[in-house]
């Protein structure tokens, strides 16, 4: 309790942490570092943070940092911010964590650091989609725990409490091949799906009229942020790929039961589809 | 108002239309037509009707017979029905509607029949899953109504307003085709998305411990009922396969994107599908 946190990248995921973390008495003070003076403003604005600094004075003055910026960024400015680093913990909340990891194996400062990845996010963007109990129930990845001191673990154990969050530890290697099953070709799905139907709206632009609450949840995620998911697909990509192979093969059955009218194969392949409901309520 | 209706197949959709007509008086009295003893029952215990008929004496008793079946089964009984009516108004509530209407195309009483497709559903189905405001604010298309009586379309403008729900015209063929791109390859996309990730579970049962809110959304409509969905997609073959191999052409650029790690294109191909932006909220 009554930490002083620097939180860098003040948007939806840094802004929801930041708020639930001044709420719930966890932060003394929190300190806000983003690159886009727009979003300082608004941070400020939203009472997400209560100044905002530069990373430098940040990380000086700060018991824990949070590194709630895309995974592309987060690789550039770890191995730099934990030379920095003496006691302080940092947090990265990135959705990889594979290369983060390889990244500061060696680091003299290794211990400082907690890779973690909490399970939630929209797709909306920015201080204004923050949201105050965003995390709560929700499961959180911690990577490779091993690697981290007692006490910085410790101190992420507490965060993520606060954040009424399930922790769950299991090596970076594993946690990636996860994200790419239950997350990252989610994404993919919606992104092409999306691009499907824009692509016959070309044509024929009466064909929204009609778009149904089953269509929202599944073309939702499309809306996601492209600077977010470049970098994480990147990172991801061998994972990805093996998914979405896996993916396109399912879907060729689907396409194949239909050219050959194979109607009860195709009843099977939905039958097999709804053994989901043991896993999503 | 004050009709007399029967509903032929009291789940989901029967249910909700039969709960919304009864509130909102619209209906005198609902009769229930329903096959499965169960689904009767519990009808009759949720109030959702006021008695279960035989589906021969509820025709002579009603003014309107809507029909919430599965699509296979409407194009059973929907000729053999005509044959049977006078003035009633039949309405069905059908995913498809180019096979319904060319079936009655030459029908003597085919004025009596309204071809409609009211754009609600959800996963759920049986009369426990009846939702009395489900329809509100969504979309109902009704087709080809050059070919149904004035009385009896005026009727389902009553209905549908009575369900509040906005009203669009089209002939059967285009909905089919629109059908395919909002609904029937949602459908499609979820079912085979469970597949590849239960397919992964075989080997690693952990891996749904960190399953997040957006893979819940991509994947929810495969726990769709395939008895509902397998006339579905018989009746829109064509349609489907057509959508279903662009659908599969798009996620493999993205795939060659990532195999050729072009991220320039990748985030290109993000950026076109976030348009959905403008078409839903």
């Amino acid at each position: 309790m009554n930490k002083t946190i620097a939180i860098v990248g003040i948007g939806l995921i840094g802004g929801s942490v930041a708020l639930k973390c001044k709420r719930a008495g966890f932060a003394a003070k929190v300190m806000g570092v983003d690159n886009n003076p727009d979003h300082c403003k608004q941070a400020l604005e939203l009472g997400l943070v209560d100044e905002v600094l530069s990373l430098e004075d940040a990380v000086v003055a700060a018991d824990l940092i949070i590194l709630a910026i895309p995974v592309g960024a987060i690789a550039s400015l770890l191995p730099g911010l934990l030379d920095k680093v003496n006691t302080q913990v940092v947090i990265d909340m990135g959705s990889t964590k594979s290369l983060l990891t390889d990244l500061v194996a060696g680091h003299p400062q290794r211990g400082r650091f907690v890779a973690s990845h909490p399970m939630w996010g929209t797709e909306y963007s920015g201080p204004t989609a923050a949201v105050e109990n965003a995390f709560e129930q929700k499961a959180v990845i911690l990577c490779d725990v091993e690697k981290t001191d007692a006490d910085a673990l410790d101190t992420a154990h507490q965060l993520f409490n606060v954040l009424q969050m399930r922790i769950i530890q299991m090596n970076a290697k594993d946690h990636d091949v996860h994200a790419a099953y239950v997350s990252h070709i989610s994404h993919i799905t919606s992104f092409a799906l999306a691009n499907t139907v824009l692509e016959k709206e070309k044509e024929d632009n009466a064909i929204f009229e009609m778009a149904s609450a089953g269509f929202e949840s599944t073309v939702r995620l499309a809306k996601s942020n492209p600077e977010m998911w470049t970098p994480i697909l990147m990172q991801n990509r061998q994972n990805v790929l093996d998914v979405l192979n896996e993916h396109i093969s399912q879907l060729r059955k689907f396409k194949s039961c239909l050219e050959k009218e194979n109607w009860e194969y195709l009843n099977e392949l939905m039958s097999n589809a709804n053994q989901i409901r043991r896993i999503i309520q």
